[in-house]
């Protein structure tokens, strides 16, 4: 069986296995005090060009997300996010737990444009009911965003703007970021990433961590408290040094970048392979995951050798369906699809 | 430099590591649908004697207490804890952040009585105004206790029956459970714990594994989504089978019974060695956390070989000191211990 | 000048202010525990039909909705409301300051479909990642709702059909219930209210009380410990008798009746009057809220006399607008906004 | 029945009433945005001698504490008060139902000391740890507190001065401040409150009105989105002028300082008495709250004509109890009390 169901399926990249392995015996300080985490704190902040940047690793996306918007909420407001995104729809309410509103916004593709932040915040302030509401108090994007797809420098750019026009900070969920840095064509780099916004994270458990993601603020009075903040959501991993020991070894010798190639490489090789073959295409994603109509016939055939998930039916005969791929998804797993969907497409 | 500052300084006891790097390719389903986590769950109903108990896996302490006492209690409850306890001290405010107040009781080096529980909800309920004040919901113990005592069989019965005479749950922080199952003289095991309980945790941060706690529920009307509880509280790994593995490991071949044996056993050395050259133990630990009243002359000397923690002073010439042990403590370590006391003693 | 700003610009009715100046001497324990208010409360069980119902009075509109809602959903629940509902907009997100998200539907002039309703809880439990999102745990409904529509009995019985067919209690919001039940062709009683709804207030605030809104919980196994809930969320009144002395007044001889019927009849006549000189009713509300589209020049020249709500362009040259009648609105100030429409019509 | 049970049982004063009975057929626009609102916070900032105050009236005394408290604390932080104090005991969780911790110090007849306030602090950050723990982030007082004692002049200044060298922000509990300001010896005025507390509030509900209580912040950051935290609380009035018409009432022309010597003088009548007659004063109160050990039989004697409150056994035969005055206690009430001590003590 060959897996493209999602990016989370193996453990960890064999380099940062190894770094596990090797440093498993040391005995360090706990909950981050640690010259690993050290380490790894420094080549991040090299790495997104910000020297003065605060870098925190937390365990997992959810966790991270509701522990940073909430530190950066105050209590009347909420987080301004596409109605697709993860923290609208798949996080189990970890948002509103502590006690904050998701604010919706239109998605295209599952990105939101400037001008519609530009007019929510607007309209809102224009409203004299306005104290009576949930007042925007922080934007929230990802990227790439659920459906893979990625903001140009322009759009990050305008994005930005229209926050700090406003003086609402800008927070970037980059669970996949790896992914969206290698896209091919993509003008956004990590120090652009670290430029326009606030804080973000830079996704490690779907990019060959076993876990654990960094989060990094570059505005340093955002976020003053950040310790006692990830230890009262229950964030605080005991053994912290486990996630510097991760993300150095992602971060020493262009590992993170090299498995972001990767995993494009190959999720562009499946997309020209459906889409030679006369399949469309549903979203332009320049990332690992690929969104594809299908017939339900190709579906099923598929299925026997194959495992990708299903997004749900397109009319009675066909259906939309993902690909995703990953640093352990392999050329021969990818050839062997793309012979597949020759044969049966014949 | 010999280490005893804590349980946790060290990665997963290398059986356990080997369980990770031998699945670390394996491809799996996520959050805990998968054969490793199935298995593990499997072994600890085995071993907890409960078949229809609920097991599922989580990363860290903290985030375990927060998410099942919030899980537990109504909205207009508290959760009695002595007031020594973890809940109560150091955890940032997590069970206040989801809600509710820790109640506390008088603590007997670390232990809470079962006729304090018992006057606690006979005064409240006899007060006129109780509808005002924070209704006892649940009761939490550690066991061991933070400073390293145990239950006996008959005080964990007296609590488990005040409680439920009360109809309040009784929920056990095992975060060294390994280490007090090891105890010399106890009468409790592990199938005691899941009798007399209704919700529990067994640690592995502290007992063998990279991260990790499996919380048992054995009363199963208690927690009825604990999925969505644990996602909501930000505690859902993503890779979940990481759990699973490791669980599988310690309770496969009975490593979490050796792994508490031999951290005890040499914690018992150095009780030994310090009470022979005369040092007060503060508290009678029975497990692999030892208390002791050093001169601090002497403790001035041991630092230069050896780190351990500070638990404040004691008059101008004397301080608390404490000593841990745990499986990545070697024979030589202790040996070595013990030389310098004899040492230093003369 | 003359208002039709809202329906809380005058203080009590003066019946009900009598019945306050009467006992206002009379010495009375606190928090709800006196004679007027168990007298209101017997009263209003026996308006609603349903003698084992619970009754309690709080302060204020936003402040009953956090508080029920709070109390009856579980952790992991949020509550289905209408897009346009009180709690989705106007309550500084009170909801989600309890921990709960707000699920919203679509909604037709304020009221929701039964068919969506049911759609969106098959679509939830449909989906196979449900346990990451947050599952639907209550039905909020006002009556009337916030364009003053009301729901049939048919409607209402459906809602309460879906609810129950898939264990989902049904809570309606009356802040203007008075209203509703006075409007001419509705075949919906206090009666049915209670029968279909698990949960429900009957607004005082707005129908003639100085504040109050008067709790009823039909379904007696949903809020079992609303006291120490109603004080934790800062909602329990010192002098509870206040409400109970303005509930008696209310329902004691026809006068919530006589309310609603008053403002309802005020307001026909004025939806009548623009009607009849040819401008547009946007909504066809039966109640005391009356919704119009008018040429801007009509609302300059109107507002020299008469206040109303502005809601919002329609265009370059006209505007919705609202106007709200209620116990304190008078024969003669309809009359002579009759007579102005009139004038500056020709 | 001569009732001395609390100062809530009657309804307002007189002359309240009779402003709220005047200003009843007043229209206007709700939420605090009238004259009579506009009117009584002119009244408090020249009453506090703080132009600059903010002041913004609520309904009740939990809800006020719940939201300043909640409004003022960062996440990591919670607020210390006496064991004593209502927000620890009284308020069935509503602080930590906003996720706040409440750090105790010890008492003295209700009261804290500057330099237990000081030890905390210090205490807490000599504390490696102290990341782990709820930070001290407000420190909560009442004035007079709930065993009627006041703080002087001096100990104010020397909690206030401990608060502010810390950067931590005094807040004090009014709920009973008239009866405070009116006792014999103190050196304490309301302007000395508004010079050392950050925020106050000056109870209502207990000293003259039907409710509501009036916060005064003096530090003008600290609150910065008070409205809408204020309706996120459900603690906004929809005829919010209510309040400003009894406040209004209350500070037009002393009638504050009037009930608060009345009832003062009055309960200073009820001490000697009990004092001559030989019974113990058990709180040295100079408010309108007495409390006595009293032999049993003396305690049932009276019970046939007068009413108070029971606080506890007292060994076998006597027992603690309360006597409290207010602005509805007579001349007349409390003489007969006196005969009746004195009758009954031959």
């Amino acid at each position: 069986m060959i897996h493209f169901d999602c990016d989370y399926m193996a453990g960890a990249h064999p380099e940062v296995m190894q770094a596990l392995v090797e440093s498993n015996m040391a005995l360090t300080p706990g909950y981050g005090a640690d010259k690993y985490t050290h380490k790894a704190q420094e080549l991040i902040r090299s790495a997104v060009g910000c020297p003065e940047a605060q870098v925190m690793f937390l365990v997992g996306g959810t966790q991270t997300n509701a522990t940073i918007i909430d530190g950066i909420l105050r209590h009347h407001e909420g987080v301004l996010a596409a109605e697709s995104g993860h923290i609208a729809v798949h996080e189990s309410g970890a948002i509103e737990a502590s006690g904050h509103k998701v604010l919706t916004l239109p998605h295209y593709d599952g990105k939101v444009r400037a001008e519609d932040v530009e007019e929510y915040i607007t309209n809102f302030y224009a409203d004299d009911t306005y104290q009576h509401m949930v007042a925007p108090g922080l934007l929230y994007i990802s990227h790439p965003t659920e459906y893979g797809t990625i903001y140009s420098l322009k759009e990050l750019k305008a994005l930005s703007d229209v926050c700090h026009s406003h003086d609402i900070p800008l927070y970037i969920d980059g669970a996949r970021l790896g992914y969206a840095l290698a896209a091919e064509n993509t003008d956004v780099t990590l120090k652009d990433i670290a430029r326009y916004a606030d804080a973000f994270y830079i996704g490690g458990t779907k990019v060959g961590t076993l876990f654990g993601e960094a989060v990094v603020v570059t505005n340093p009075s955002l976020l003053k408290h950040l310790f006692s903040l990830v230890k009262q959501h229950g964030a605080l991993l005991a053994k912290g040094r486990l996630l510097g020991v991760q993300f150095g070894a992602l971060f020493r010798d262009g590992l993170y970048e090299r498995i972001g190639s990767h995993a494009v490489c190959l999720a562009m090789r499946i997309k020209e392979a459906f889409s030679k073959a006369g399949y469309r295409v549903v979203v332009d994603s320049p990332t690992n995951q690929q969104f594809f109509h299908l017939p339900n016939t190709l579906i099923d055939a598929l299925k026997h050798e194959v495992s990708f998930e299903y997004w749900g039916a397109r009319g009675a005969e066909s259906s939309t369906v993902r690909f995703v791929t990953s640093w352990s998804t392999t050329d021969s797993d990818v050839e062997r699809l793309c012979e597949l969907i020759e044969e049966l497409h014949r």
